[in-house]
């Protein structure tokens, strides 16, 4: 999960109150179709049997072409520069937009909410992770967080990876460190007083976070929870990059139902 | 878990609306003291800094000496036989009550619902397992199921162990289930066609549940999710019996705004 | 590992107290080198710093290439139809072979021996697993299970397996049940006395294993073995089939020094 | 393991060549009888059909009542100060010992080694970990290591523990690396080029080392080797202290037929 987005409150521009039932998302268009992910995002909509791929657009084909093959529903794995662009177009002609570009803040959100106010019946759902079992992960960890002394992150990852730890491990430590804070736990019980540098692993709001590296391993994390003569352990393994495709998906089947800005797959899980 | 409890909705005579700040509860008394467990939780109320343990009573022990004590809550691990006359002293006597013995049938908990409406600021928590490990993974497991094709169960324990599957493992393969069907999922993928008898496990509505058994487990659970290219596995250890002394504090810290009846740790756990 | 290999005692022609060192393994040619299994040779070779690929031959190449080229080795990854027309070839050449072919019994292995008599210097592995993890797996549960009450294994595979249990978890089972019996361990204790049926997995040798199928899951394997308050766990995942060329590398770098007739990848990795 | 035992070869003193067999061991006596350890010892070997306790001795016992008890061997879990003492005794007697306790310098072994010249079938065995669940894992990790381009180790204790990395751990990474040096093999991959400080772990030989504290846990590691499309992992739990006994029984069966002086438990495994 990248951790730049800014911490919007989810679905900020849903009328309160408001119940519309919209018609489920069946034609669906893919924005970016030609890409790595966006290739993968095809084939997923083409073996579901609900959904039906209407249009897969890249880089210099018409917009238009959305609405001539009536499209309920874009799926936008593009770019930062190409993707407020495609919003604004869709929310304008009644397609709701499920985005895995990135490059939000702010402003960009106040910006989707405004053209979202002038119509009421079209979702839209940011989300920097589409792993549900990562955005699961998470969500348990910090649901869990608060009945334990002790949490612990290992992610592991092949060693050409760049970056220790990686975005979602800081991620899970953010919301497993702001957990504990709004339960009032202290800190984490640690009486290491010897020993060898770096032992202990990365400490990310106070929770402390190991990274493995070795050959042979894709993408893995692990929370440690850990009380009185028990622990919890929440796994994530992620053997193949097409594992982001059923978050897709299940944005997808939401998102008809969910009129308004929404932030975070984690709210199309029902986990809110 | 026990799984003999009858499926009552939590709180059902909770009146609707109604929100009561009840003081905290801060001085204990414990019924069934001198048993294992009862000894346990007179340990872990008197290390607790915001609770004190007043009263520390047995099956030979007169209850009055609770109200002296000024008890604001008891725990009672006492006997099926005993346990419903101390429910209705404690009842009548406005005391909260968190209740880890066994032996609650539908009739007991209308008995008790019938007190408890005379006894409107009174909270009783009945709880078959008070390990907040098995709650959560139950809880987890049961949320995550519906957004896996794949599920299975593996619990592993001590040698001297007379049944296979455990009552936990059964409970949770029943909540996976029960979600399931909810969601609307189909049954799990299964191509084995040849092998050996028991490869493949037990079923419990559909679940396949595993039972390893060997010298220097204690009591631990695998719950393992898959879907294209990830799984998802919660698992919980039980390393000692101790660990169910923290459910039975969070009770403690939670009954005093939960008047009422209330079935099951996991709504105290505000997992509802 | 596939369980219908006659259990040949390793290296039988080797002749006792001889040593010859012969120069080390870098030409070499790969039979069945379109197949998938033999492009996957190909590439392992051609990456490999110490060797060379010289010959990558099909169906109906001439083996006459071989010879040109000047192979130091093959690696036979084709067909039980052909692979003895290719061994009588190589040795009759002086080539050393590391053979995954399937199709070996008794007779064959005896006829190849003949042919080994006759070119002393020549050596040729056959090895019905070529996972270095797989056989390390194996060879230390049964090097670890006389020295444990307990032993259990489960086995983890993609649901479209029609297998359950695996031939490596039969094997594993074997070779457990076998090192306990030389050992003159007794049974596994197990008080099991109600349950479901399949609960406690099926049984090989008197060792308990269970097969987990779930999506997203490729083929793993764990070994559990228990005594008093202590576990040892040996666990092997495999995430690509890409895994076995590493043994088959090391089948290349020892084969030189190994000349006769070796069964088994676990004699090359200095495992006997 | 304690890191701080000298490199000594084992069985330095046993004549070449020379196969005594000594009768088995069947009586014993247990030095420091009232400490923790040895309690745990003297209880163990009551619980063993093929041995039994004939002397329990503890600091102001006199060593004479091992001969007139006519044990055939000792166990020592005394303290430095007593051990050669202690030591010189049996050996002059004709009694195997099987000794935990620490404080062995060159010096001292050299001494021991004196006296066992002039006693030719006495055997004593040193060492300093008698988990044989922990000697098997790092035997284990060493012997693989070579066959993998990665490894690492992770270990895991309770919070209230001082030393991070683990004595075990580093023990472990010292025997890793020299297998791999020993093999030629170059250093781990890893491509981290930014991040936080720490979270590659400590390094120890060149082999990354992760230490986790969490309450509930007791003493857990887990070594990850990990190859081209997969890893294989030895993992180690120990959750009771009694886990050491079984290692003081092997070392008990195994010394009347090891004559002179062994050092560390795992050349008694059969494992050198």
């Amino acid at each position: 999960m990248r951790t730049t987005l800014p911490d919007v409150p989810a679905q900020v521009s849903r009328p309160p109150g408001r119940f519309l039932r919209v018609t489920a998302v069946r034609r669906v268009g893919v924005l970016g179709a030609r890409g790595k992910v966006g290739a993968e995002v095809c084939r997923a909509v083409e073996s579901a049997d609900d959904l039906e791929l209407v249009a897969a657009l890249d880089v210099d084909d018409a917009l238009e072409q959305l609405s001539e093959a009536g499209a309920d529903a874009v799926v936008d794995f593009t770019h930062p520069d190409a993707v407020m662009g495609n919003l604004e177009f869709c929310v304008g002609r009644g397609i709701h937009a499920v985005v895995g570009t990135t490059g939000f803040d702010d402003e960009r959100l106040r910006t989707l909410e405004g053209w979202l106010t002038d119509a009421p019946g079209v979702g839209v759902l940011i989300a920097p992770n589409f792993s549900i079992g990562a955005v699961l992960m998470m969500r348990f960890a910090a649901a869990a967080a608060p009945y334990y002394e002790s949490v612990e992150i290992i992610e592991l990852h092949h060693p050409t990876k760049a970056d220790a730890p990686s975005g979602t491990a800081r991620r899970t430590a953010e919301l497993v460190a702001a957990a504990r804070r709004e339960a009032g736990s202290g800190p984490v019980p640690d009486a290491t007083s010897t020993g060898l540098e770096g032992a202990r692993g990365a400490e990310v709001d106070g929770i402390h976070v190991h990274s493995v590296r070795a050959r042979g391993l894709v993408a893995h994390q692990e929370v440690v929870l850990g009380g009185v003569g028990e622990t919890l352990t929440i796994r994530h393994d992620s053997m193949d990059r097409a594992s982001f495709t059923p978050g897709v998906l299940a944005g997808l089947r939401a998102i008809g139902d969910r009129p308004g800005l929404t932030v975070g797959l984690e709210h199309v899980l029902g986990l809110d």
